[in-house]
C-alpha cells in the first residue's frame, strides 16, 4: 500500500514572492505536497488581522514558469481561512508559515503575521508552526528551511493537542555556529517602545515607531535569550488566553 | 490632602468619531481625568498590528467645541505606544479599550483591535481593560458604559497582575435584564470561517468573508455561552502563550 503524501499549506507575512517561502517550498516539497496561499504582498507586523469589510480574491502565481501557489488579496490569517475555505478540498495535514525575514521571538508574537497565520491554522484544527530566520540583513534561508521540513515532519508524527502551534525561530547562523535546538517558554518583554520624532515637507510632526530589541540575559529559559545565544528555539504556543489564576481572585471584587 | 484623580487612557477601534468611545468618555470623567488616543478612522478587526512601514502622526479632536482627544494615524496598538510615549507626560493609571460596538468574545480576541490595545497596554505595563457591547443594532451604550466605569474603579482599586488584562463584554439589553455579571474563561469555537463567492463586474470570481457566530451551550463557564445567555461577562487575560503542559513533549521529539 502506497502512503498517503502528507499535504501542507504554505504561507507567510513577507508575500508570495518573498524568498523565504521560496527556500521553505523548496525544503517542504521533499517531504509533502504543498500548497501556497500566501498575501498577494508584504504584511509584517499586520497581527492576527482579518479582512470583514472588504472582499477577497486570489491570482495564481507562477515561478520559473511553474505553478507556485495562489496570492490572496488578504493578511496572512485571511490566507489561512482563505487556503481551508475556498482553495483547498480537504483539510490539509499541517499549515506551516514563513520563513520571516527577521525574528519572531518574544512579544511579536503578538504583532507578527507569520505567527497569526500559524494561530488561525490552530484555531481551524490544524496542526500549525511558524518559522522566522533571526536576521535584517540579507539571509541565507537554507539551513532554516531545511530545519522547518524537519520539524514538520515531526509534528505531522508526533501530533499536537487542538488549538495548540509550534513558534520556531533559527539564528542567522552557518550551521556548524548553531548551537542546538532548545524547547523554551516566549518571551515577554516589551518592543517598538520608542518613537523617532521627525519634521514632514510641511514642518509638521510625525513619528516613526522604532525602539530597540528587548534586553537579553544569560537565562536560556525564553526564546529571545536563547536564540541570541545562537540556539534554534522552539516555543509550544496554545491559544486559552484565560489568566485562570485570576478568576477567583476576580469574582471577589464589588461588582 | 487632595486624592489624586485616577488618569485613564481612553482607545477604540471603531475610531475617534465613533459613538461607543463617547459614551465610555462621559462615564469615565465622573471618576477619572481621561485622555483620548484613538485612531482616526475604524480599525475594526486588524488584530494586534503594528505600523512599522510608515510614519504615525496625531491631531487633536474637538467634540461639541471643546477638545476631545487625539486622533491617531495608526491602529489601537498603535493609538496605546503613541499615548504613552509621545503624548503623555506620565504613565496612566488605566488604559480602557472602547465601547466596541460588537462582542468580543471567545475567538474574537484575536482579531479585534479593540482588544489589541488592552494587550498592548498591559504589554506596556499599565492595567488595562477591553469594553464590548454585544450587538450589531443601534446600540445603547449607556448600560454598559456605566459598568465599564465601574470596573475602572475596582480594577485600580484591587491591581491586576503584570501583563493581564479584562475583557469585558455586555449583552445588549435593558439593565433589568442583564441577569449578572460572570467571571468566567474565554471561549474558543472558530468564527468567521465561510466565505460567500460573488462575481465582480468584470465577472471575476470575488469572496465576502462571513460565517455565523459560534454555536452557543447551556455551559456558562465562558463568556460565549455566558454572554448570550444574558449575563455581562468578565475575562482574565494574560499575555504568556506558552503552552507549557507541552515543553517536556516536544523535548523528546528526535530534532
Amino acid at each position: 500500500m502506497k502512503t498517503r503524501k502528507m499535504h501542507i499549506l504554505l504561507t507567510n507575512d513577507d508575500g508570495i514572492y518573498a524568498p523565504g517561502i521560496q527556500a521553505l517550498h523548496r525544503a517542504l516539497e521533499k517531504i509533502a505536497r504543498v500548497t501556497v496561499v500566501a498575501p498577494e504582498f508584504e504584511r509584517s507586523s499586520v497581527g492576527h488581522g482579518i479582512t470583514l469589510g472588504h472582499p477577497l480574491w486570489s491570482k495564481k502565481v507562477d515561478r520559473d514558469k511553474k505553478f507556485f501557489g495562489y496570492a490572496v488579496s488578504g493578511t496572512p490569517a485571511d490566507c489561512v481561512k482563505f487556503g481551508l475555505k475556498v482553495l483547498l478540498k480537504k483539510k490539509p495535514d499541517l499549515v506551516v508559515s514563513g520563513i520571516n525575514h527577521g525574528a519572531n521571538d518574544g512579544c511579536s508574537l503578538f504583532y507578527s503575521g507569520t505567527i497569526a497565520a500559524a494561530r488561525e491554522g490552530a484555531l481551524m484544527g490544524v496542526p500549525s508552526l511558524a518559522v522566522s530566520l533571526a536576521t535584517f540583513e540579507k539571509p541565507d534561508f537554507t539551513a532554516a528551511a531545511d530545519f522547518a521540513a524537519k520539524i514538520a515532519g515531526q509534528t505531522a508524527a508526533n501530533k499536537l493537542p487542538k488549538k495548540t502551534f509550534l513558534n520556531i525561530n533559527v539564528p542567522h547562523l552557518p550551521p556548524s555556529r548553531i548551537k542546538g535546538v532548545k524547547v523554551v517558554k516566549h518571551g515577554a518583554a516589551p518592543i517598538h517602545a520608542a518613537f523617532s520624532k521627525r519634521k514632514d515637507p510641511f514642518s509638521r510632526d510625525y513619528y516613526w515607531m522604532s525602539g530597540k530589541g528587548p534586553v537579553t540575559s544569560k537565562d536560556l529559559s525564553n526564546d529571545t535569550n536563547a536564540l541570541s545565544a545562537g540556539y534554534i528555539t522552539m516555543v509550544p504556543i496554545h491559544c486559552d488566553m484565560t489568566a485562570y489564576d485570576l478568576l477567583e481572585d476576580i469574582k471577589s471584587w464589588k461588582l
